[in-house]
């Protein structure tokens, strides 16, 4: 058993959910696209293979495609009888997704770590992998821990989209690093799961892992949440991010600033879960960061099914914008940064 | 050509939507359940078959369920013998939906203007039914011109869920009566409807009316309404009511809280669409009105599709309560209603 195997049993025993995982000498990973209605494992057996389900959303989240990265730099050492065969390989792993930043800059720091060092380049690789997995293990439980303390036992908290297990390690992501943690640590809390459409990732992905979990939850329309907080039944808000501007501002899925903003009139806080990498310190504010407007189709259609005629207008900004002074705290993995933000982040900007 | 059939003529050259239309001797209704992917008539011979019609929601809204009873009532006449039974067909048609206020009203209505009055009970009961039917016309083009006062030449007003013409007399309901007023009126606006989850009668029927009428139009999720207030893309909201309190706050279709609290967020007036006679003098706040939960299955379907597992909980509490502090107007055929409230809504009720 090599150490990437060992790290699967050893993962499978600390009952993680694996996106993708390193088995008897073979890659696999689920298809996250038939989530949850199927866990379709998907074998993996050369880099192109691997780079194709990159590329067509089998696997999906920024910490999840930086580990298939490293797993896919492992998978072509094993074939490779060269160095420049390994730069080869990273070229077509980095090239699947030109704008996530973590993929890129885990494969370039196994080819460093491996390439560009002295002694035998399959050795350090593997242990380049090895280590690049603890590590993202390792920072989603430092957020987790920094976040629950956020959370009371008893809270019930509001969640939006995805930011889970499938889409990191496999212990939890982001946000639900946050939720499982203060789980884990006996606090009894419920999750109120926003259904998030048009893609409906908090109904198919983050009910189902929290269901997996055992973490009590509710799914709601996206339009309930108001109605909750006004009812008393929310007590916290905790969401992930796709990017945080040097100011504090998020930008993450679209109708999150809708709970934002009713979490702020009910005085109920709102977290984001990040990572100090996430913060964009070339960004001064969150309107400084284009919104990508998605094919309207994806309004119309829900699961393939037509909810409007064909001639019907539609529009889908897939992100959107919470300004700071709606945020009670970021939660990162070396602690929470609460406002002012601007100055306060800094500390996270080395 | 008799006079309901002369009223038919005329409608249908106005252009309006009619969800229910008596023509050549007979009774026919749209089937909304079908809306917008078929345009189904369904051929109504008995009183029988029209109670079917209203208990399956095949005609819905409360403007066009009191149409259907005075049709009812006509179509009941024609094979009555005697005013018992009439009566007889009175009690058949207020037990469909012994909630819906305005559809007793209007039965009982007729009953007493044909059997309790003088002379041949046929003629004034034929007499009362148009005077119902084109008082409910009135009552639509009324509002429709007190709320388009309010809505300026290029603003783009947001609505929610439906409050449309099929829900009324044909012209355009409660909200939608206002926004059909602004456009005849020659002002070129623009409407951005939210879907309306669970049930999405914003997308199904509200996008389909507004299309119909060569109003522009874009649809749009629930959630990214407070990104377009934020980025200027809308100027006004308009609503439906299911019930106005006596101290003006809305109980509405779910949802409609979210989009008043991002409204008053960024100072965007928003404002409700009802009838003198929804504003329920009883209700001394909101909060006194009993929210209905509906089955959770109907959030984890979409038009039949299911989005999340079989074990997943969920909750739809179908209506919320928008207090009246987050409401700028309320528009009735009287006028429009501002703050304070409690004083001013005491015009109506007489």
């Amino acid at each position: 058993m090599n150490m990437l195997d060992a790290r699967t049993e050893a993962w499978n025993r600390e009952a993680l959910m694996l996106p993708i995982w390193w088995q008897e000498d073979s890659l696999f990973l689920l298809d996250q696209r038939a989530f949850p209605f199927e866990k379709k494992v998907v074998h993996i057996t050369d880099i192109d293979q691997l780079c194709k389900a990159i590329v067509s959303m089998q696997i999906r989240g920024s910490g999840a495609i930086g580990i298939a990265g490293a797993y896919g730099m492992y998978l072509a050492s094993r074939s490779a009888k060269t160095c420049e065969d390994l730069e080869s390989a990273a070229g077509k792993l980095i090239a699947t997704r030109p704008t996530a930043i973590n993929l890129r800059k885990t494969v370039e720091e196994i080819l460093q770590a491996s390439c560009n060092a002295q002694g035998d380049w399959r050795t350090k690789l593997e242990g380049s992998v090895v280590a690049i997995l603890d590590r993202q293990l390792a920072f989603e439980r430092k957020l987790g821990s920094f976040g629950a303390a956020l959370l009371a036992d008893g809270d019930s908290v509001l969640t939006h989209c995805n930011s889970g297990a499938y889409a990191g390690s496999g212990y939890g992501g982001r946000a639900l690093s946050v939720l499982r943690s203060a789980w884990e640590q006996g606090k009894k809390i419920h999750v109120y799961v926003s259904e998030t459409r048009p893609y409906l990732q908090g109904a198919r992905i983050t009910a189902f892992e929290l269901g997996q979990l055992g973490i009590p939850c509710t799914l709601i329309t996206d339009s309930s949440s108001a109605f909750l907080m006004r009812s008393g039944k929310i007590q916290k808000v905790v969401v992930g991010s796709d990017r945080v501007a040097g100011n504090g501002d998020l930008v993450n899925k679209i109708g999150t600033y809708m709970h934002a903003i009713a979490a702020h009139h009910h005085q109920i806080p709102f977290y984001t879960a990040t990572s100090s990498h996430t913060i964009d310190f070339s960004l001064a504010t969150g309107d400084g960061c284009p919104i990508e407007f998605r094919n309207q189709e994806e309004v119309k259609h829900i699961q393939g099914v037509p909810i409007a005629l064909k001639e019907t207008q539609a529009l889908y900004p897939s992100f959107d914008i919470t300004p700071n002074e709606l945020i009670a705290g970021i939660i990162t993995e070396k602690g929470v940064i609460t406002a002012p933000y601007s100055q306060n982040l800094l500390v996270l900007n080395n």
